[in-house]
This record gives structure tokens, sequence and C-alpha cells, in this order.
């Protein structure tokens, strides 16, 4: 059988910069692995979503993994959960949360409290473990912290919904925001009363922590706070190799898509050295997917240190991992048997170094492999991938046209 | 802030025409400036509805300003009166009337009454002011003429519907239609009873209308009756402004499209100068949208005389309006800080010069601006931009593109 490889540069996608003469980061690379992957293959843009629309990893991830992301999305905080390996069931609602630092008036002074370590967000919360509302005896609360600043809060219990806002303003200088239903239900209603009592709690407890008051004396931010975004359900969705009758795979450092990948119900593999940051090691990813090529068929790997580059405004950091992610794509061209294999290269979403955010522009994509129409765009980029054969596609699109390679698209009609 | 401009030709599509050696009016065009905002910029095609599908002006602008027209469009009536100045609430039921000629048999013998002046139909008008329907107590009735022998039927009253035919049969040599219910609804049947009733009335009034006995001595056609089509409430839409978080502007004359623009929550500009025919000044136009670039994010600009070229099949005249459109554009350039605007110019449909009629064909698109992935198109046409980066879009995708360059489309996920 067919097998496939799809590799994902988050937010590689940008647009032209002055700082590159009008080029693309991609573009501005030297790229002779992609390169050849567009010469050898079938090119062409991608919109993630649609046409303009700006998509998160999370919607992104579900599209390109084939799901009709705008019908199955259910919020950030269960995938990201997931993706930690913190179990979510269905009736559970789930925030991503950061420690963070307010003054006394609630004003946000930094939403990551100094970056604080991981070390001290771990004692920090276990010191939120007890937490247990009289007024909501029924609800269970669990809080954990993750990677540094990052932590979740998960409520459990009858009656809840996911359809409430976030506390966290998502700008120093603001006011905490109080948590507030998103619609009239007492399922809402409730689980926003819970949210602010938790959260009014964690307060409670973390301003006349000892920590923050070694912190302050080592002149560090006391984490005197904790910010919750993104509440999420877990998403009702085909698993992935039902779906397909695929046996899939995915290496991804990042909590939410590996909670996406996970939620698919694909395996996740490890990779060590894979940091999600620029120190990744992209190579040991590659081999991580050529070695499960055995035993799967389709494998992701996502990189993410392209996105981190963008969002930092880092030009130069945002090119070398372009030319740290060719290499990978070299090894993998050099190790994968391309007469039974198919590999496409896209990014999850354009990531403007500009305004350091996600933009709704298209993607470039180039996919070869035993049978595909190689058309005649020599570069990979965005610009040249606008000329390939597979025109402009969305995001599901592209799992589908593999899918249908691999002889797994089932027939619609006689 | 980045600002925008869009230009909608209306019409200016068209098909390859024998007069002119296969070429479309555009591509026999000089159009020195169209083509530089080619080379520039980002070229592509777009289907304002979806392939295939001929749009009215009115649905195509709902489509380009980044609205589901299919969900959002009520008909004609409503957003012509608006666009005329007529109030319209919700309930209220509209349409676009024509007074015209017929014969003893009811045959139309001109639909436009040998293009009444609007002095005449004025005259005329005035005397439909006082119907009363003494079946119908609680309908109010509202007639009031426009340019020449356009005029608008407002209904105004409790349980009525858009949801009925038209009176005017399209054609000359056809009789006078009578209006049906288009649902098998008591608000249907009832506003068809209505209609019918106050034509009938109006045309008592006209048929011996000493005006028209005048018009007839002069060998005038008399404006005996008014013939009535395109009924249309009010939509509901979310206002532009509110929906991008843009203030917008709209130079336009055609009441149609104003009524589009406002209907947006789109401040109408005026420009002296402009009149919707052949001998508008577009410079005009160029220059009001230069002006309140000033106070305004995203201007559009609409020139209706392409499309009335095409529906006359004066080929000429198209290539003259294309042309006079081009130094508009040139004025644009030139005026504009392209450092911090994007302008766009497209249509809003093919109208074709062989049928005269609007058709479902792809209009061409160039965009340039700051961030703008320019590609290789050096000349603006409907066939040389069909090899431009942005491959084929729809309408929406078009609003939905230049808002997400704005920074004004929304993440969808995390």
């Amino acid at each position: 059988m067919m097998k496939a490889i799809v590799v994902i540069a988050d937010g590689m996608g940008d647009w032209p910069l002055k700082q590159l003469n009008g080029k693309t980061p991609v573009e501005a690379a030297d790229t002779p692995n992609l390169d050849w992957l567009a010469k050898h293959g079938i090119c062409g843009i991608m919109d993630p979503l649609a046409p303009g629309v700006p998509p998160g990893s999370d919607v992104a991830h579900l599209s390109i993994l084939g799901y009709n992301a705008k019908r199955v999305y259910s919020g950030r905080g269960a995938l990201e959960a997931i993706g930690f390996g913190i179990d979510v069931v269905p009736g559970d609602v789930v925030f991503r949360c950061n420690f963070a630092t307010v003054d006394e008036d609630m004003k946000v002074i930094d939403r990551r409290a100094g970056r604080i370590s991981t070390k001290d967000a771990t004692e920090l919360a276990k010191s939120l473990e007890k937490i247990y509302l009289h007024n909501h005896p029924e609800a269970q609360i669990t809080f954990k912290n993750t990677v540094q600043h990052r932590a979740i809060l998960r409520l459990r219990g009858p009656g809840l919904s996911m359809m409430v806002s976030d506390s966290d303003p998502h700008a120093v200088g603001r006011k905490v925001l109080k948590v507030h239903p998103l619609e009239r239900t007492s399922e809402a209603e409730k689980t926003a009363k819970i949210v602010n009592e938790v959260l009014k709690e964690f307060h409670e407890v973390l301003k006349s922590h000892p920590l923050n008051e070694e912190r302050k004396k080592k002149g560090l931010l006391p984490a005197n706070i904790v910010l919750c975004r993104g509440a999420g359900v877990l998403p009702i969705i085909n698993p992935f190799p039902l779906k397909f009758g695929i046996r899939a795979a995915a290496v991804a450092v990042m909590p939410l898509v590996r909670g996406v990948c996970k939620v698919a119900g694909m395996r996740l593999l490890s990779a060590p050295g894979a940091t999600g940051g620029y120190d990744t090691d992209v190579l040991a990813k590659a081999k991580a997917a050529v070695k499960s090529l055995e035993t799967e068929d389709f494998i992701l790997i996502h990189v993410k240190a392209t996105d981190l580059a963008s969002h930092d405004g880092k030009i130069d950091k945002k090119i070398e991992m372009i030319e740290k992610i060719d290499k990978m794509i070299g090894f993998l061209i050099e190790n994968v048997n391309l007469e039974e294999t198919y590999i496409a290269v896209t990014a999850d979403h354009t990531t403007s170094s500009v305004t350091g955010r996600h933009t709704g522009d298209p993607v470039p994509v180039a996919i070869v492999g035993p049978y595909v129409r190689v058309d005649d765009v020599e570069k990979y980029s965005e610009r040249s991938c606008a000329k390939g054969g597979l025109g402009r596609i969305r995001g599901r699109d592209l799992m589908h046209t593999i899918a249908n390679w691999l002889g797994k698209m089932r027939k619609f009609g006689a």
C-alpha cells in the first residue's frame, strides 16, 4: 500500500518583506530540497480555512487532517490539555491558563509572570490543588501547570458549558476580566460563576504565597494570578484511522498540535531532541517518521519554530528554521521510497513577520509521489507554487487529495 | 492603519468579440494604468457568486462587500428605494416600478413610456399619491418617481410579504401580468391582491390623465401604466463597519448600488459631475475617494457606464469607458500613498456585448498594496489575470482578502 508523510511548518508562509528586498522568508532561504520537491512534484497554494481567514494552529491542523473545522472545532482548552496528557472526558470544560502578574488594581503587569520557571510554577500549582467550592460541591476542579507559565484548568461535573468568556484581557496594562456567559443558558451562567470563584480563590492563595514573596525579594515578578482563556470541550470527531482507513501517527511537540492529533486518533511518536523551539532537532523528527513508516501509513510531522520566529519578528531566525526544515526534507527524500510514498510540505497558516500575527493569506504546498501530475514549478515558495497544477485549494482538500492517491477515498455515486 | 480602495467597473468583464478580432473590450482598450496595477500587484479572476452564475449588481456588490449574498439578499426593491433616499422599515414591501405605455389590450408598447422626462413623471406621480384601498384600509401606499421613467412603490402595513411576482412582462408586445403570490401564505396572497388593486387604480388615473392627452398631441407616448418588479424587503445584515471594524464609504450614483452600500452601513459620498452615464466625471469620483481616505478606512468606487455600453451593445463606448476608468486609476495611483493603501480593481459581473446581458463568467481582479505577493502578470484583462497569484476566487473572498491585509479578519481557533 502507498504511504504518505505530510510536513507542516508552522506559520511558514509570509508576506514579501522590505528587509528581504521584497522576498518572503521562504523565497530568501536556500532550500535545495524544497525546490527539488517542487520540481519533481505538483504544487499549489492552500487556504487552510478560506481565502482571507486567519486560522489558529488547532483549526488549521483539523482542516489539513480532512475535518470540517468549522463544524468540529470546540475550543482550544481541551485540545491543549489532551496534548499535555491530561485526560478530558465528554462534559469537561477545559481552559488554557497562564500564571501572570497583576498590580493591586488587578491590572496585568506581565501575562507570563516573567516567564516563570516550570519549577516555580509547579510549586505554586501544588498550592492550588485543594480548591473546593462550597457553593458548587459537585464541581471537580483540576489545575495543572505544564511548561513555564502555561497551565490547564479542567472543570468536571454536571451541567457545564464551554460558552464562557476569557478572564485574560490579552494585553498588558488592562484589568483582569470577569468571566461571563456567552449564551443565555443556565449551564453557561453556572460555568462562568464557577470559573470566577475558582480564579478568585487562586488569586487569594497566590498573592500571599511564600514563593511569591521570595520571587519578589529576588527581583522576579510574582505569579499572583491565573488568567484563563479558550474554554473548550472534547471535540466529537471521527477518528482519522477510521475516517480514511489509514494507520496514522504524528511527530509533534506543541501540546495544541499533539492534542489535535491525539483527538484524531493518531499515535504520538516521540523524537528525542525535538523541542518545539529554535533548537529543535528536526532530523530526529524525520528519523522518527521514517522509522514509523514501517508500521504506519501516514505520518504528520509538525515543526513549530518557523511560527515562533514570525511572532517574534525574527526574520533571520525564520530563514534559518526554513533552511533547517529543508535539510529535514532532504533526509526524507533520501530515506523514503518515493515509489510508494507521497511527501507533502506545507504550512498551517501564514504568519506575517510584519505584524507578528496569523494572517489569512494562502500557504504553499508541494507534493511528490509516484502518481502526482508533475507540473513545471521549479521553486518552492508562496508565489511559485501559485502557478502549480494543484491551483488554489483549501485545507481539507489536501488530505482528500492524498487519501485519494492512497486509494482511501470512498467513491460517491455509482 | 492600512486603508483600501476597491473600484468596481460595472459589467466590465466581457466575451472575446469578433468585432475586436477576438479580444475582449478590456483587452482592446488602451489601459496603461490598469496594466501598471496588474504588473505591480497580485492578479486573479473572481466569480462574484459562483462559476457560471450571472449575478445582479445588487447581489454582486453584497458579495464583494463580504456578505453571503445568497443568505442576505431580499430583493431589489428595498435596496433601490433606500438608494433613492426613500425610507424602508422592516415589514415594508417595496417594488421597483416603471412608467410604461400599453395599448388597449394591455399589451406593452414601451417599457419606459418613451423614456418620459423626470418632469412629466413627477407630475403624473403626484396624481397617484391619493390612492386608498377600501378593501385594505390598513395598507399605506407610497409611490415616488425617481429619474425619468423609474419609480418606487412602497407598501406598508401588517402582514405583507415580498413573495409576489412582477406585473412587468419584461418585454414589448406582451400583456401586463397579474401579480400572483409566489408561496401559499396568506401574506403573499394578500400582498398580491393589494398590488393588483393599486396598479389597477394607477392605470385608471393615468389613462385619462390630462398630461397624457397632451403627450399624445405632442407625438409622445402616454405613460398610461405603472409596471412593477423586484419585490423586496429590508435585508438584515451586519453593518460593514461592525463586521470588519472598518470605517467605510462609497462613491456611487446608481441607486441600487447606493442602496446596497447604505444598507451595509457605509457613508455615501457625493462627487459632483458623477452621473452614472457615459458623461460621468470619473475623476470627480476618484477625488472624492482620495479626500475621504483622510477619515475613512475603506472606499468603494462604482462606475456604471461600462455596463450601460454592454447592455446597449456599444462596443466602442465600452472601450471608451474602460479607458476613462483607466485614467481614474492613474489618478488614484498618483494621489494615494501606496505604502499604506491597497487598491483593487474589478467588475461586479461580466456583461456580454453579444447578448447584452449579465453572464456568469468570472471577472478580472488586480490588487496593489504594501504586502501583496506581486505575481508576474503584466496586463490587466480577463485572460491575463487568470494566470495571477490570486488564482480563481469568489466575490466574498475579495473583501476577506483585503480585510486580512488591513488586519481586520478575526482569527478562528487558537
